[in-house]
């Protein structure tokens, strides 16, 4: 692998300020920093949040220009001079947490997105819309050289996320965990691998084709929200009692109150998705005669990333994708404002 | 103590309706069902539940006539012809906590305030604002002959509550914890707890008079709300990145809002009070972002009781009370109704 | 159902001291006392904790006559007076943890197996080896009506502890759990409910035979220790590392040594079954350096009885029983003694 | 600070096998690689684990020549190329987790003991036992500059370890933690951390001049084992019940098998000592029916280093030590053989 030749330059999407133009066009391939590798991405997956970056919605300072993206697969192309654990040829994951600083409170227990000097991909350091991206090599992810690297980049972000939002609902196999918007980007992932950890799982979304898919993806009991007129008594009655967990996938401000009401006592509801200036509302009375946890979620770190992989690697997490091109991420960005997209667009960046 | 007599009437405060006239009069001493213990309350504290109820405030279907009064320490005089564990002359507490099913999912495991049939001591069962109260065997407290049962009433009721917040927080010793409200009759009682428990303590209050309370009960750090413009800055900078844990006992919304500001992140916001039809909101980027718990608490179960009177019997808590007489709960209620109350009111039920 | 005819006399085995004759003789039908209910017991597994029992092995001081037996399933035929929660008809299951006080430190957060006044089916109670049983309405468990009486019999005493134990050891659906003993009654009970909770599965027995059924169970690694020389070094191989925890059904004091070697740094070693004069020996180096705890695990509570059923009542769990009539009890004895019991013995009370 | 010169030779204590002559000699300053400071070291800790070093009882590959001491605070002098966080002239302790890959699933979330490639100081890493050490930079410890730096010393090694073994008891506070050697070298400080922690503590040592020390300390219950003839008896009867936590300092294999008999039922007892060869033996049955979980504890990670120091510049641990020269340490080994060491020895290294 060591004779593998990285050009020079190379096709990504660009943008030069918040809303700017999305341009595809040719860029010089980055040099690694002594801590960092060089990924020749072959798939990135298209995230809500990359939108987010774009639109400038959340508190964050950009760089800019900025090459969005943060779900990368592809092949270690060449290595930083301090680079320890990694050989040319191996295969690699970029994620959106791309370095921290290792040595705060956080990091020192494994809280690394916590850390106050978080350098996210696509946000502060370019990201996977490009054919060549650097990584930090302590964050970026071995993956197995079996696995499909098309299939495998949305778990980098979107399996990471929900998988850790799963290990926050702090519940024993056997327990309802509710997922609203279950059918989803997110939902879909969520779906599986609270199945695959042993949790019984209710579904809200809404519509046919969601229900489809949930019961495809063989999850226990779907509720339509555009069917239910009660939705909460729906779960309750489902539960016998309510949802031990809830993984709030779904942003409506509405949805999530609603969690708060059909979670069942002593149970954790978990926020999970950014939405911008939105509010997650309880009435204090029935959180306290409930006891109920709400607690956030926010990624995953080294150990989360490794465990989402490895479900994924032993088969119990199918990625629904929709493969495209690299030139084709601001048409997708379109659909996704528009809420057009079912499952997760993958884009290959060699077109 | 086999010996004692036990009247046919009492004095009690009694009210008939929501909001309706408290009257001090004479009543038939109630007969202890086979599940109970009849308790000579020579105490009773006064709380702001016992306000709560009176309006009707809460979604808790009262029973009429009603005897209000939660935090009840006395004599027990005589025995249901089940009750085990309980013998004449025994010290026992009354607690709002009168009696749940001890069968279903919550009493199982020790969480019996989630029970569905509870029975709520002034709520729906006669409490102690009367000479001679009932009480469920299984529920009812033990406490050790040597306390002094004025003090140790309001342990019954505020003590366990803030005990419980306090093991809700799931802290460290050694780390922070931001008492909101720190100086009334629940706050006053949780940082004496929280540093007997090895926390460093933050106490958010307003004024100089409990400021100096907050001082003499060797609070570390006072932010006096009347002065300090930005709170959330002052408690961020004080604990260097945000306190680990937070109790709120002021039913502030908007002091609840900024404790979801001035937590660290991945620690945990502790709900406590019920203040009737308030929200508790939380931006749902910061909690995701910082991995946030916010939790409700609702009073404890047994073995928070006994613990809470551990702390107690120990010396280790002091409880800071005004001493009235039974016929003075009107009056009192008035003053509490007013916000004239520094700690915490305790009726002698044979004045 | 309250037609239902109860008969003066009944078959039951009966023994009159430590090691005395198993007698299958007519006694009389026992009287619920104002606790109890009245259970016509269908169905009773046998335990080797019932060998232990007659062979007086353990330091409880036994009642005499004694009907042994704690694994019974049947139906409720009279209540107490005093009995709340089941009505005549109800189907009931009659577990080793007859009764405790529910007012200790132990019972007062679901403990009751440490509970200091713990009253033993078939220890310091008659037990399941009888038609008619009398258990405490607290404790007897509620089974579903849609369940085999004969089938759900060992999950009352095999599958809670098993399923216990498996909680104990504290792991994350994805992990490997290693079961040593994994094909006896025990152990193939510890299998299925390791892999509907989410682990992966290493079991060790020995051979042919008993890795066929391990297979049929779907468990993923079988170690043949009649074949393997280096079970410790083959655990470690197959798991990258050790397993993250182990449960030892098997009570070989090689076993269990051979456990702390195999066990993965941090992970948890469960001591489960109870070898009479047994000891666990840990190398104290070993045990520091690789942070692992050893934890004992006893019977179930509650909550871990309603879920342990309910990991059946689903159909996750089959139970490899081989019926049997009440008066063959004594020959079952004789081939557990002999080691020639491959699955669970369940008893008709009828035959 | 930056104008410090730093020489070309020192003072060291070096040994060339196990078991070697301990040499005072002059020996080069050491030069610190990319990823490490220069610390001169003002004071080291000796620590009875120095002892276990020299005569290689542990399965460690020392390296050779071997400076040994892991405990030791110092002025940063020179960093290497790569080094962050850190600059001349800040306060640092080297402890004897030197360094590890911060890669590995173990380090991933801060359990770095338990890295398979672990450098140890004074074990495969030159240690304290020289007036100017290298040290890793990522597990280096930053201290507060107002810390007396002889007191501090022992805290980098035993107060590390005791914390940390407080922390794997899993207590609440208010519940009773017996130290096992209570005034010892680890002991003493083991006291008093668990006193801060809010724990109530029982000693069992030997002597009155133990009794003295542990009353010194403000320990609630002390229990001579040269005169209780009957420790298990006298600590559950001191507790009511056992020990919720025991923390076995002594290494004595009669009095670690003790520690699981008065072991509070679901109680913890934490092995933190490491004699060589020994055996925690535990009789299965005892320890299934009471469910005591012994666990073992390995060090500690960064956090716990900087929670240690904390606790320790707060003012609530005092350091009890005995200051000796760099040159005495073969005497001081002499007298640890011997057993005749009270508290720990510092040694100043220009001494």
């Amino acid at each position: 692998m060591s004779s593998q030749v990285v050009p020079k330059t190379q096709k990504a999407i660009v943008f030069y300020e918040t809303d700017g133009k999305l341009e595809y066009k040719d860029v010089a391939v980055p040099e690694p920093k002594p801590n960092e590798i060089l990924v020749h991405v072959k798939y990135s997956g298209v995230c809500h949040s990359d939108l987010h970056a774009w639109h400038g919605d959340w508190p964050f300072q950009l760089k800019f220009p900025l090459i969005g993206g943060h779900e990368g697969a592809g092949v270690v192309v060449k290595l930083g001079s301090n680079v320890k654990g990694w050989k040319v040829g191996d295969i690699a994951g970029i994620k959106w947490l791309n370095g921290t600083c290792m040595s705060c409170e956080y990091c020192e227990v494994g809280n690394e997105s916590q850390c106050p000097h978080l350098d996210g991909t696509g946000f502060t350091h370019d990201g996977t819309f490009q054919e060549y991206a650097t990584a930090d090599a302590v964050q970026a992810a071995h993956i197995p050289q079996n696995v499909d690297l098309a299939e495998v980049a949305p778990i980098l972000c979107a399996g990471i996320t929900v998988y850790k939002a799963l290990k926050r609902a702090n519940l024993m196999p056997g327990q309802w965990v509710t997922i609203s918007g279950a059918c989803g980007g997110l939902g879909s992932l969520a779906v599986q691998y609270a199945l695959a950890m042993g949790y019984r799982v209710i579904g809200i979304d809404g519509g046919e084709a969601k229900q489809k898919l949930f019961e495809e993806l063989h999850g226990e009991i779907f509720i339509d929200f555009t069917k239910e007129k009660d939705v909460v008594g729906a779960v309750i009655k489902a539960t016998d009692g309510g949802s031990h967990g809830v993984i709030n996938v779904s942003v409506s401000e509405a949805a999530i109150e609603a969690s708060t009401r059909y979670c069942r006592p002593n149970g954790t509801v978990v926020l999970v998705g950014m939405p911008a200036h939105a509010y997650c509302k309880s009435d204090v009375f029935n959180q306290v005669v409930k006891s109920i946890s709400i607690v956030g979620s926010c990624v995953g770190n080294r150990a989360d990333t490794r465990e989402a992989l490895d479900f994924f690697a032993r088969g119990l997490i199918k990625s629904p994708i929709h493969l495209a091109g690299l030139s084709d991420v601001p048409e997708i960005f379109g659909k996704m404002e528009r809420g057009q997209i079912v499952g997760r667009y993958v884009v290959d960046t060699s077109k």
